[in-house]
């Protein structure tokens, strides 16, 4: 059995680092606000300072690593979306430097959540098993047959970008009708906004709705969105924060009972329901995990899901399949990253 | 390097066997109509007897079997949808009884495809890729990280229910809009029927467009249809024999310029550019190839099919995917089987 193992996980919002035992539980960790602007050299400077202060001078079996997308893999230079600062950044190659010695391994961030939540997590004892993340994108990653599914180039799992409706919105990807152009939290806060929505609208007003719920946002990535003004008088008082028009507060909305919040709750569950429809039918899954800002809505969302997953999944095999909230909150890309050490009989494949 | 193993294909409209070469080379062959009619024994005897005049007495190393689904899996009871004579007949068990002592395995016909495509034909040197047949339905196989993809049940690679129109026609499977619904001949012919199309009709009469292509047809199930009339005159000479309704002739009749028939292609084509799309971003995919009577209508259907995949498949990664005709012909089916047990360290993971 190794020793603890390092964990990092870069994210546009926060970089998160810990030491994680042999068992998979963290012992130690901190986290920090991803440095804002685009310095290269800041960025990492943050990421070696949060190391020290987290690890110090421990010894560690190995690194394993959950970054932003897109990647070189396995190489590891990273150029996250979310971090305009790190373009071709060298990140796996920094840290085996800095680790020499170890094995230093990178895999997508959402990869990194569902290996956790199949091996710590909700989809623990399936063989078969695709794990979802519905925030600011909508990202996944695969186990079939007991191991990590890699792909061709590290990118399998983007269940965010099967076509749930081929004449549906134009998707960041460039293509269109993905389920990530209708379901990431902006997306559908877009849609809401479009057919009238008030953030925060509903009830007594928006301020004790917008704080953010903190420790529920796995991916911590849901984009803060426009803000709009949540009052309801013609002045808005100046304690009242402006309710965000982001997923989370869509989220939120709906369950304080806003008709739009939970049409765009149904209209999200429904191209879930689809691209878990689809999925299941083409890998024979055991079982889905859904974790992300948007699943907090919980059965408002769910619900809508489960009622096209099962119209469209009729075929014995199809319908044993289970969806299930993720239930490793905000340890999991963590958990994740470490697992690509401490469980590489399952989650790493690559030769090094 | 074991000896020479039997390999079974077993279709609603004929059964085949052979000895295939540790090498993967057919060395005897033979193959009857399946027989009509629905006695489980008379199949039985059908198939033992083919066996014997294949096989005779030589030894073989282990016994390879695709056959057409559902079937419990791996144990090999066998409930073909073109078969109704068998239900939970226990294929695999009776083959075991027949060889002692060997390996008998089984899998899905479609997955034997996509096996064989993988081993000895188009996707060779791949390690990521999806094989599919469009015929009487739209089937398919997953090979990912160099290994045959099962499942929870064995079902993996059933491309036919990727849902390409939410809203799109019923399908067999008790869903709706799936590629099967869409692409599938008998759906696609019935749909040009719809819209007006006379099967043979276009050019010169249909006689001589009525013959099906032989060895050309991989899958060797197309269903004959409805055979309409064909000639132009008001009443068809004795010798014009009336021309299918199936997707063979829709594909022989677009070949022609037949404008319904070109737009059933384009319709096809786009169905399968869609679930092609959605497959690539799920899985990463190196390679995609197409087999099945429909795929003979060649750049008809595979422009229609790049085009809609080019325009959903935009992320760098999924660019990267080909789609190639399959390449085996009417031996993949066997050669697939074969490799369940000639090439089972990529093939054949269940414990027995």
């Amino acid at each position: 059995m190794p020793g603890p193992v390092l964990a990092v996980d870069i994210g546009g919002t926060k970089f998160a680092v810990a030491v994680v035992g042999p068992d998979g539980v963290v012992r130690t960790a901190g986290r920090i606000a991803t440095p804002p602007g685009g310095d290269a050299r800041i960025l990492w400077k943050t990421l070696d300072e949060l190391i020290t202060s987290v690890a110090g001078d421990s010894p560690v079996a190995g690194v394993g690593i959950g970054c932003g997308g897109p990647m070189s893999w396995p190489e590891g230079s990273v150029s996250p979306l979310n971090m305009p600062g790190w373009r071709d950044f060298p990140l796996r190659e920094r840290l085996a430097r800095r680790f020499p010695g170890v094995p230093v391994r990178i895999h997508n961030d959402a990869v990194c959540l569902a290996a956790a939540e199949h091996w710590r997590g909700a989809g623990r004892g399936s063989a078969n098993m695709l794990g979802m993340v519905v925030s600011t994108g909508v990202g996944g990653g695969l186990i079939l047959g007991g191991r990590l599914i890699d792909g061709g180039s590290g990118n399998a799992g983007h269940i965010g970008h099967i076509i749930v409706d081929p004449d549906g919105p134009p998707c960041g990807c460039g293509g269109r009708g993905c389920l990530e152009a209708i379901a990431r939290g902006p997306g559908l806060a877009a849609w809401a906004v479009e057919q009238g929505w008030v953030p925060g609208g509903v009830g007594s007003g928006g301020a004790e709705r917008s704080g953010r719920a903190e420790g529920a946002d796995e991916a911590g990535d849901d984009a803060p969105g426009s803000g709009a003004f949540a009052g309801t008088s013609g002045v808005a008082p100046a304690y009242v924060e402006a309710a965000p028009a982001n997923g989370r507060q869509l989220a939120l909305d709906a369950a304080a009972g806003d008709p739009i919040a939970l049409s765009a709750m149904h209209r999200a569950g429904r191209a879930l329901g689809l691209a878990i429809a689809s999925a299941t039918h083409l890998c024979d899954l055991d079982v889905v995990t859904v974790g992300g800002g948007l699943s907090q809505a919980g059965p408002l969302l769910f619900d809508p899901l489960e009622e096209t997953l099962r119209a469209h999944a009729r075929m014995d095999f199809a319908r044993r399949v289970r969806v299930v909230p993720a239930s490793l909150g905000q340890e999991a890309g963590l958990v994740g990253a470490a697992a690509l050490i401490l469980a590489a009989d399952h989650y790493w494949s690559p030769r090094e």
